[in-house]
């Protein structure tokens, strides 16, 4: 049995969970290889169904790719503020993606070959998604107690990205992540501060035996 | 801007990365009250698609439901079992549960009514099933630290614990958590102490600008 862990470990754990933001503004810099090295092994530490490690990182080193990624983001945005009624121009004036100005591009994506995969996924084969998802926590945790800010942006058509990265046509990308040194972190999610959403309380979240709907 | 993170906060946050582990021996006992909020606050302290927080908690605390959960489960470990061909005897080795020995028993499911957030899910509408497990990962970090075991348990059909359950039918149940004391955590995942799966080292992970099939 290992050690406990301190009040102090304790309390930083919870600091990086309450303190990480989804962050869309970046003040450009770098980000130390090393230090990018612990972020990507601390997602690769996540959980997966069956033990498959679903996850593949791409880096975008290329500026022109880059550019290229940023158009595609554009086109979506444009495309959801579209879709969004009354407020599109509400969505519209939210910066949404800090793709230009951070240090770092990744592009997270699933695995060719899931099929094979049975274990927890014949019922749910969306569990490769879950599990890539906690290995973006891990990285998201990671990267706020080094002090990097990072920013988890969905709005691209995947299939787009697909070509654009030459990713096989059984793989999925599920994530463009903006990383790097920020000017200050969020005292409250961008988009609360922004007056677009509001955070409900816990006690909404919680039920006991069976669906109880209990929100406001 | 807050203050840095210190070097050992840094190694907490990254201790609880390493040492998380999804359990499936636990030792009966009971999750104090207190503690269980704090875990629940740091899943709801997670990101989510254009802040949707998309989770919501179902704990389960009458016996009998308890054991038509378990039952559920074991429905589904021997039809994967029956679908694993030749690793059928080796799958059905494994113990892939813990439901009937762990203290406390959640299930998170998605909410209803998501269809009407747009924001990052127009092209990508599993950004809810994303955001929710990232809340479950911040629930098993915390739990971690705490000195709990949790497993995350996918072998069910989803339809069947909806109704178990009463989920409304736009909902949709992503994991049963098994949550509590254990006598010990795995030195490794469980699934590759009992060589049923490797993990591959991480630079199999990682490529640069685009797809690079780089597995061993």
């Amino acid at each position: 049995m290992t050690e406990p862990y301190s009040d102090a470990d304790k309390q930083a754990l919870y600091r990086a969970i309450y303190e990480r933001r989804d962050m869309r503004h970046f003040c450009g810099g770098k980000v130390d290889e090393s230090v990018l090295a612990r972020l990507l092994s601390a997602a690769h530490a996540a959980p997966s169904v069956g033990l498959m490690q679903p996850w593949r990182f791409i880096r975008i080193t290329d500026n022109n790719l880059r550019d290229q990624v940023y158009a595609l983001v554009q086109t979506e945005r444009r495309a959801t503020a579209a879709a969004m009624g009354e407020r599109e121009s509400e969505f519209l004036s939210l910066k949404v993606e800090g793709i230009r100005d951070c240090a770092e591009l990744l592009v997270v994506t699933l695995k060719d070959k899931r099929e094979a995969h049975i274990f927890g996924r014949r019922t749910m084969p969306h569990m490769d998604i879950a599990s890539t998802a906690c290995a973006i926590q891990n990285l998201w945790l990671a990267a706020r107690a080094e002090g990097l800010g990072m920013g988890w942006v969905s709005l691209f058509e995947p299939d787009d990205l697909k070509t654009l990265l030459k990713l096989p046509a059984d793989s999925e990308p599920l994530a463009i992540l903006c990383l790097g040194p920020v000017e200050s972190f969020y005292d409250r999610p961008m988009l609360e501060q922004e007056a677009w959403a509001e955070r409900a309380p816990l006690e909404h979240f919680v039920m006991e035996n069976q669906w109880q709907p209990n929100e406001p």
